[in-house]
């Protein structure tokens, strides 16, 4: 990316005008006086999702009832959702699903890789993975018991290879998340996947923080599995279902232990004996969550008609603006940078050390910036290409500057923790 | 319960003008030419519901992003829902929390109590069981091996005492529905949890077809865990979040595998090793649903002030007029009633047998009246005292008779099987 010389405001007002994707901003409804630097972590609400949720609840839940499941369709949603996910993905139909939360998904494909694997018992992460993943292993190593499956963690950083060299026979399953949830930092994919495979090794992404910020190819990269969350760039809303892939060459070889009857192959004969559904059906658990599962549906639509390659273009442009505007603010030297700055090793978001973060944060939220804290001292900033603008880029970083400059962020109101998210 | 001695129009109309449960009606949207005997599948809209949707997607995802996780309470709704539901399972507070689905629910609790009984490896249950119920027991079992977890299965009925002769010292886990999804039997829960104590088996309810429909107490009858459905009789929406009831002896020793964040002691503190929330908090998994936990936390309002008692004694009273005027009509002599007659040993429906079960119920909800049917050869009708009224009852009856009089339900548009839920 080449080093924008001038980011004054017309710059970034140009940038906007000749932004392909500008008018994606007003399928969102957007507060007034709000920068919203936070959709790594929730997504802002497309128009639609709330006209989709006002129909589900007005025209079908309340007036046709249980017929719905059939006349609006219902008992497909979490197919028709997991075909809108797979193209985000990479990944050609038939495998993709959407169910459940993430870390629930991340069981069931836990369980299935190391049943896939005998004679092996580690799953390798990275110790800064984000906990719920590394939960999900010790809740499964907790119950088949440490002499079946135990975590791995290494330190891994840009510079030490230290998951590559963990990487060997010994280990069953490597699970990763693509883009790291504090620093930003993004793996990858492809030459990650190629080395496990080659020592035998079973790969899961966890997508949650880069399925619809960039471009990912889970086909072309030979992914076994992965699973991925509904509400960050998906807009999907609070608490949204999540989704899971798994590669169609395993399906038939699967056995994931969460056999509700929505995974049955037959779930309206009522049988005794389970017998799983072919295809990526397998993965269904209970009864999909169709008011929640039908907003995230509607939401999705936002990404009809879109180039993911001008959503990751944009991305790193919006991002490199704010870094750059940041680095041109002598009061804000105190400010360090934790994402690595080349493109190919960050997501779409930016992570900052600093000793007063979450003041800051709180400083910036009540100027109308939205930002996020991390413990123990990581000011985050996301950047959502379909509804940031260049010059909401520059307005931050203005207040940021000021809030650093005068100090305000040293209000006592500031410095007790009290956000929970 | 008497035998009314003429179940005329003016009596039935009589019986809803004396209903304490009458206004409640009003509380739901219910559709034109409707009669909706189909709550125990999926309950009727209480109007609080959509306005309560509204309110989540256009006044607080929208407007407040994700500042809405503090300032609308999101963080807390899980336990706020679950405390809702408690009175109506008799539960003293701490002891219930609203999350995932039903069977979700129902893999944490059999993971539990099968870690809580070493040397015992069998799950007792009954072959007619929500099939569910009984997949997740086999899910179990291909995790941990058939060594470690067998399903053991009875047929049980009113007359033959199978479940009670099966529940030994052998057993480490019974695993029974409250009220039959087919048939509509009701199991009690006091007399089959003190027997399954006395052996030492621990006891697990799943109340999805009798929470809300009656009233239930886990804490007098010392019930070790439940599991329950939150779209049936709490009418909390199409796969509304379900519930779960871990009795508070039982807290500190309890080790559920799907250990996600949310059922960390910190989960903000990003931690890398897992510690499990004290109290009922520990079976959170993932981020909470809360456009669809919100939907059911306004739904449960429609249970303010209603004594479980009155609800009851409808619920027997509108399924014994039912009954009655089935008996009255010489047309309807081949509808097999399989519900056992007495209050006791019945839920809040009732089941038919008959040859032609699948077109008469095409023929019923072609004609408004919604019932359901269960594969091979039963209609379902369940009588949720919150919505339904006497009248409608004759009214159902009449419809059904004239159909069967008739013989409309020959008509071959209803004879293929195509309704999936």
């Amino acid at each position: 990316m080449t080093m924008l010389p001038d980011l004054t405001k017309t710059t970034l007002a140009l940038l906007d005008a000749t932004d392909p994707l500008a008018s994606k901003r007003d399928a969102f409804f957007l507060p007034d006086n709000t920068l919203y630097l936070d959709g790594n972590s929730l997504g802002a609400m497309p128009r639609v999702a709330a006209l989709r949720a006002h129909q589900v609840l007005n025209e079908q839940w309340s007036r046709d009832l249980i017929k719905s499941w059939n006349s609006h369709q219902w008992i497909d949603l979490p197919h028709k959702v997991g075909e809108k996910i797979a193209p985000l993905l990479g990944a050609a139909p038939g495998q993709v699903i959407c169910c459940d939360s993430t870390s629930v998904n991340l069981f069931k494909i836990l369980s299935c890789a190391m049943l896939m694997q005998p004679g092996r018992t580690k799953i390798l992460s990275q110790a800064g993975n984000f906990p719920t993943d590394l939960y999900m292993v010790q809740g499964l190593a907790s119950l088949l018991g440490e002499q079946y499956c135990q975590l791995v963690l290494v330190d891994d950083s840009p510079d030490n290879h230290a998951l590559e060299q963990a990487i060997t026979t010994e280990i069953a399953v490597l699970l990763l998340t693509q883009v790291d949830f504090r620093s930003g930092r993004l793996l990858d994919i492809q030459r990650l996947t190629q080395r496990a495979h080659e020592q035998g090794v079973l790969v899961i992404w966890d997508l949650a923080h880069s399925a619809g910020a960039l471009p990912i190819e889970l086909d072309a990269c030979h992914v076994d599995f992965a699973v991925g969350c509904g509400y960050k760039y998906l807009n999907g809303g609070p608490g949204a279902p999540a989704f899971l892939y798994a590669a169609t060459r395993h399906h038939d070889r699967l056995t994931q232990p969460l056999t509700g009857w929505m995974g049955h192959n037959a779930p309206f004969s009522f049988a005794t004996d389970y017998q799983k559904a072919p295809g990526i059906a397998q993965f269904l658990t209970g009864t999909p969550a169709i008011i929640a599962m039908s907003v995230l549906d509607a939401a999705l639509t936002v990404f009809d008609n879109i180039d993911m390659q001008q959503v990751r273009y944009k991305s790193l442009a919006l991002s490199h603006c704010f870094h750059h505007l940041v680095t041109m603010q002598p009061c804000l030297a105190d400010l360090q940078l934790i994402t690595p700055l080349q493109p190919s090793a960050r997501g779409s978001q930016l992570a900052y050390q600093h000793p007063h973060a979450y003041a800051l944060c709180q400083a910036l939220i009540q100027r109308g910036v939205i930002a996020d804290f991390r413990a123990p001292n990581i000011l985050r900033l996301g950047f959502t290409p379909l509804y940031l603008r260049y010059v909401d880029i520059g307005t931050a970083v203005t207040i940021l500057a000021n809030i650093v400059s005068s100090q305000e962020y040293l209000k006592p109101e500031y410095a007790v923790q009290q956000k929970v998210t």
